[in-house]
């Protein structure tokens, strides 16, 4: 029996630690953790083994066992990934916005790390590594609770992050593992907010909206991607079909892929053919508005589920807007706050998309697979944000941090 | 009865035009409002009596009353306040760090508003003007639920707001009133995480504990402010009496107040004495710990207690130690992470104690009670928060914004 309580009691007490560790020490730490993951990838994928077996034999599917499945190669590219986290820049420290006050105060902020983090994942064992070494670059404790499937996995990567902590002279409940399936764990840890400053919950729906329902520590998440494209009747004849083509098709399963294409109602008829042609070739089924379906009667008319709906699959909404303001309109009624593009070469109509839309993330004439820590250059990312609070969109090392107030004095008394 | 579900719907539909609102359109609202709350002194003054006489036959206390009064000087103040708001610099809209990726797409972030927040206080009427204030300055829409005690008072204050809207043809239901003393409604409200962006609770800490219990809604608070001041055995003889009296004694009752002061042992003897004949002149009451009563047997001795009380009075916890680690860990173990200060002439400890400690606010030679908004430069102040996401010490307009990501491309498709 874990006892969860003291789990989350040990985290916070190694914080202090973690949290004034110079740069270079917890660059060594993560050097000994890519050495001990190449020098035991035997030993790791015995335990995979384990794993998989179970999961065949439990039924899962083989996206999920895929997701699952570590080899020689899949367990190095792991280890190299480290290395990317080596590279960044510690944030911890940063000194920024001091002013002068008119007493002579010197008032500005310092980025600190916030505390010890719970992340809980699905099934996906290079999270395990990623994340923590994530906190550990940020500073930060972190307590991992992965998915129940790759328990064996999870338990040998802690194990050798572990080690590595030792080995460096730092407490190993820096990097603390629930070693556990029994679901009510989890319950019990997010009831502790004394000693959990912040849950990061990835995965599907059903698991965030579960952490939310349950949880007394702050939650940032991101339920779903429903990612709009609007079509302006002022649109790029040479950058349209190409945006709208990849935004669809060239992942569809992940967040950031496009679910429902609005287009003017004067672009319509000239658009309509060639898009549908284009998305015919690549298997995309198309569920159109009315005035959609005037034009293309052979495709599905859109219910109100489909303005509302996450594919992640080849299938698309396909709505014709009187106008940019129904576009926002629409965006703001169905949309997830995730991603949304407009395609437009008309100044004004490109400033106010990008104002007006209250998603994470809002682009011009580019596609929606870009919102991402990687492509936005924010090096590794820990999760993907629709929340307003703290972190908003891709989250990467700095989302890791908090600012906290200093000043110096020279012996100021307030009047 | 009020239906707070209507409500909150209400206000999430306000918030697009307020957030699209430009700032003379704003500032308008504010200006209307402000001459309106001038214009109808006398019939707040006769709202205000009620709630007084309400107050006194409930029998609250003369500083509760006191907090409760309007006349015409106060009223006058409040509306002056809104002065200070109109020349705050617009955050929203601001567009910051654009980067230039290497596929040419321009990635940066903008400054917009958050959208609906929920302010929950006690009965301090001008709370009702500040915070509407501030959240329309910012482009928010807000939920005012103030004490019961001044439900008559803050009712005409929203009128007058929800007046000032309509003349400057903006919604009414950006400014909502929770006009009701039913606390189960409040519970209600917290739960609409749907509509509601944001929680901010004002008030004592049984007020904010039974906030952050119920809420669904993501909230910022602080619940006490148990501030440290840690006297080096290098310290600054000008300066060390002024600071730790100003710290205890200038406003005893309020947050920022220093609660418990340390002392390097090296330099305990010299300065003991001293202080307490300070403080005895200021009737402050000393509670010591072991050490420090061997050299002043004649006070209190501190229990266990005294090191985690926010007293907010004239009393004082006073502890001797052996080095700034050990003064480190004891603010990590009984403090409320709001504001901690050093006096010291040593560089490296000053540094030091900057990084190691994990509050809100952390200064060196200078008084805890210079950790608010206006003394910050912050402007007007929303609340101040312990809480290490999205906001950490006095929040001020900006705290009241978040950042979303923008991209300008020009038909870059991810590979």
């Amino acid at each position: 029996m874990i006892d969860v309580l003291d789990i989350a009691k040990n985290s916070k007490e190694s914080f202090f630690q973690i949290s004034n560790a110079a740069t270079s020490e917890k660059n060594n730490i993560l050097k000994s953790i890519k050495l001990q993951i190449i020098k035991n990838i035997d030993k790791i994928i015995q335990a995979n083994e384990i794993d998989m077996n179970a999961g065949k034999s439990k039924g899962l599917n083989s996206a999920m066992l895929d997701r699952l499945l570590l080899n020689d190669q899949r367990i190095k590219k792991i280890a190299e990934s480290i290395d990317e986290i080596i590279m960044l820049e510690d944030p911890v420290g940063e000194i920024l916005n001091i002013k002068i006050r008119p007493n002579g105060l010197k008032v500005g902020q310092m980025r600190v790390p916030i505390g010890s983090i719970l992340i809980i994942y699905e099934a996906r064992p290079n999270v395990t590594v990623d994340a923590a070494a994530l906190c550990l670059k940020s500073g930060n404790a972190v307590i991992l609770k992965g998915g129940t499937e790759a328990i064996n996995t999870n338990r040998i990567f802690v194990d050798i992050i572990r080690q590595s902590l030792i080995e460096n002279n730092f407490n190993p409940h820096i990097v603390s593992f629930v070693d556990t399936s029994d679901r009510s764990k989890i319950n019990e840890l997010l009831k502790l907010d004394n000693y959990i400053d912040l849950v990061i919950p990835r995965g599907g729906e059903n698991l965030i909206r579960a952490v939310v329902e349950n949880s007394r520590i702050p939650v940032i998440k991101h339920y779903k991607g429903v990612c709009h494209i609007y079509i302006d009747n002022e649109y790029d004849k040479n950058i349209v079909m190409d945006i709208i083509y990849n935004a669809k098709v060239q992942r569809p399963g992940v967040c950031n892929a496009m679910e429902t294409l609005l287009i003017h109602k004067d672009v319509a008829t000239e658009l309509l053919p060639t898009i549908k042609k284009m998305y015919d070739a690549a298997k995309v089924e198309l569920f159109g508005c009315p005035r959609v379906c005037e034009i293309l009667p052979e495709i599905n008319s859109a219910t109100e589920y489909d303005w509302y709906a996450e594919y992640l699959d080849l299938k698309l909404a396909v709505k014709i807007v009187d106008d940019l303001d129904e576009a926002i309109r629409h965006i703001a009624k169905y949309g997830s706050q995730h991603t949304e593009a407009i395609i437009t070469t008309n100044y004004y109509k490109a400033e106010k998309f990008l104002r007006a839309v209250d998603s994470a993330t809002v682009i011009v004439n580019a596609s929606t697979r870009f919102s991402d820590g990687n492509e936005f250059g924010l090096g590794a990312e820990i999760g993907i944000s629709t929340d307003k609070l703290h972190a908003r969109g891709p989250m990467g090392i700095r989302e890791l941090t908090t600012l906290k107030f200093i000043v110096y004095g020279s012996g100021q008394i307030r009047k």
